[in-house]
């Protein structure tokens, strides 16, 4: 098999990135180790930037999301007991985000490839990028029982933080920035209207917990708990009780209650990878970074990623110049430390840290009425949430 | 020996505690435990934020300041061989800061008192706050050989962190929240003219340096050094070699040399002791909270404690109330934290942890290309750095 760009990974940095190289006329072949059924429920983010949203929009994957997303135009932070709204709009001229599950974002994108796009093959495993900064990468991958090699001019690492893209960069030429947290989030998905309109991030005593939703009768909940715990070990019941406590608020705000569906772990990790470019190979996404999901930032560093690649490709396409390509990991890593810096911010200033001494705690609370009386400091969170110019 | 106000300590936040209620018509007495000469000589902190400019004006006590303070409209951030001014005036409508030397001020302070004001004694040592709960406060103190009482209605602890205030706060109605560093400051004086007419903060890999000045022809130099370092290690050459090292930018900026006249080494701490009243003993000052000087807040958070305290006791002798005595702790602990929360964040953002990972290096150049490019962060810290509002 050939074909110009060779993507590994379905999820929403490599089916964008088809669809980013559909439009300008550039071939790419989609490589998926999982099943279809599998990667259009996978849960995983739900925030879509402003900048996210108009990508989508101009790259025609837009209609549903317009249909069904749901505009939010901020966020409310409690602490006290007290509540405080952010007001993106009025600290950002305008800039606001889009509540819209990224498995619906990844739903929309395979069924616009399958139709208009190059190959996508599920269930093909890649399992190693070959000759990376050669002339002629090739993957290697595994699908309906035997092997096959992918001949590229380009490969896009978009397999995510455990694929194998990471890998062929030489360990010499690779510089890993990480930080682990104590803690993960406990998350449920409940049949019950959201009980705010707009994301609630609380931060308690007891921990932190955030308030979100997928859809106007889904409910999306999360309660910080200790690294290494076990959704099973925790009862519904028990987990209504203490989303209630650590929402509550002096003024009377209720918590409704509903069936809970599902429930998971999701460890929280900062991890960077110099650089994101080796030779042909360009990883995007979370094989190049991870950010823990209190920014709402991951999927959309994702989507700055392909964006800047899929540029740099169509430039080098139409002019000959590789310059944006040789400059794609210092273009893309700006941004990402921006996102890494204020991922780290929400989840220090929210979250309890189990060694957190008393200063620290006075701390996150000056911090949390700073934000809240300053009209700079807010516009600061304001600006971050909304997201990072794309360039 | 009987006063309205005994106040012990004759720094800045004593001595402007009692010109304020001497303008008040409260009579005080102020006692010191060192003689007048070392008062005015040892250094401290030359950053004034525009409150405390206003305040020492209105109190009658900005003459000297105005002839021979040097206004400020800015700081230079300086990290990677590079410069950013950040403009205080443009960011914050019109607010600046002053460079007068604390030293000055108490000179100032001290000649307006003895000529006009209540007893100062100067090696007047305060042994103990007695009945600081009850109806009359008293300090025993010792002076010239012999120990003596005063009576007060109120005593206001102005005797900085090793004083013995503090102490009278019974442990059981006390909380401690503290914060060491593992570095400190090695300072200068030189007697050469500033290499820049506005302080430069600069972040290197070697350790931060600040670049600051008592006059236009007296340097004040700092370089960051671990912990326990003896000022009698560093050779002058040794010293300028490093602040050259720290310093360089791309642009050829050059540091001038002269004699080193004073060099010493300060410790870095956060501190806050909570609450800041005990029945009729008010705390302020270095006596209730120390920040690390990198975000030049502790001169200035002493004049915001003892502004407060003498608006207060002259609210009290005006209408009887004791509504904003009773208020104290709370309305100045909240400009405390604020000042807490910059002074760390100024000195995490610009000093060289020696256990910090190469994610929390990148972290702290994020955030400083963070400042260096968002007008809200850049006015976030401006308006930090000139002042929270008094109240």
């Amino acid at each position: 098999m050939r074909t110009t760009v060779g993507i590994i990974g379905a999820g929403p940095a490599g089916l964008l990135l088809a669809r980013l190289l559909h439009n300008a006329g550039i071939g790419s072949v989609v490589l998926e180790s999982r099943d279809r059924a599998y990667v259009e429920r996978r849960q995983r983010a739900g925030i879509l930037e402003q900048g996210t949203v108009d990508v989508l929009r101009a790259a025609g994957a837009g209609a549903r999301m317009d249909r069904e997303g749901l505009p939010h135009e901020g966020i409310e932070l409690r602490f006290d007991r007290r509540r405080h709204r952010v007001d993106f709009p009025a600290l950002t001229a305008g800039r606001s985000v889009m509540v819209y599950a990224q498995t619906e974002v990844c739903k929309d994108l395979i069924a616009l490839q399958t139709e208009q796009g190059g190959p996508l093959l599920f269930e093909a495993e890649a399992l190693a990028v070959e000759d990376a900064d050669g002339d002629r990468p090739r993957v290697r991958f595994r699908h309906e029982g035997r092997e096959d090699v992918l001949e590229c001019d380009y490969v896009a690492g978009c397999d995510g933080f455990w694929g194998v893209s990471r890998s062929a960069v030489p360990a010499d030429r690779s510089q890993i920035f990480e930080r682990t947290y104590p803690f993960g989030w406990l998350g449920v998905l409940a049949d019950v209207p959201p009980s705010h309109d707009e994301l609630v991030y609380a931060r308690h005593e007891r921990g932190f917990a955030l308030l979100s939703m997928r859809s106007t009768s889904v409910s999306r909940l999360y309660l910080q708990v200790p690294d290494g715990t076990d959704a099973g070990d925790w009862r519904d019941e028990e987990i209504w009780a203490e989303l209630e406590r650590r929402f509550e608020t002096a003024d009377g705000w209720r918590l409704e209650r509903g069936p809970i569906t599902q429930k998971s772990v999701t460890p929280m990790r900062s991890f960077v990878h110099e650089p994101m470019r080796h030779g042909r190979l360009f990883l995007a996404g979370d094989a190049a970074h991870i950010v823990p999901p209190t920014g709402a930032k991951g999927l959309n560093l994702a989507v700055g990623d392909v964006v800047t690649l899929a540029r740099a490709l169509a430039h080098e396409r139409r002019t000959g110049s590789a310059d944006l390509l040789d400059a794609y990991s210092e273009t893309c890593l700006r941004r990402v430390w921006q996102a890494e810096r204020f991922s780290y911010d929400m989840t220090t200033l929210l979250h309890r840290h189990p060694d957190a001494t008393p200063f620290e705690d006075r701390l996150q609370l000056a911090r949390l009425a700073r934000i809240t009386t300053s009209r700079a400091a807010e516009t600061d969170l304001a600006e971050a949430y909304t997201g990072f110019r794309l360039d």
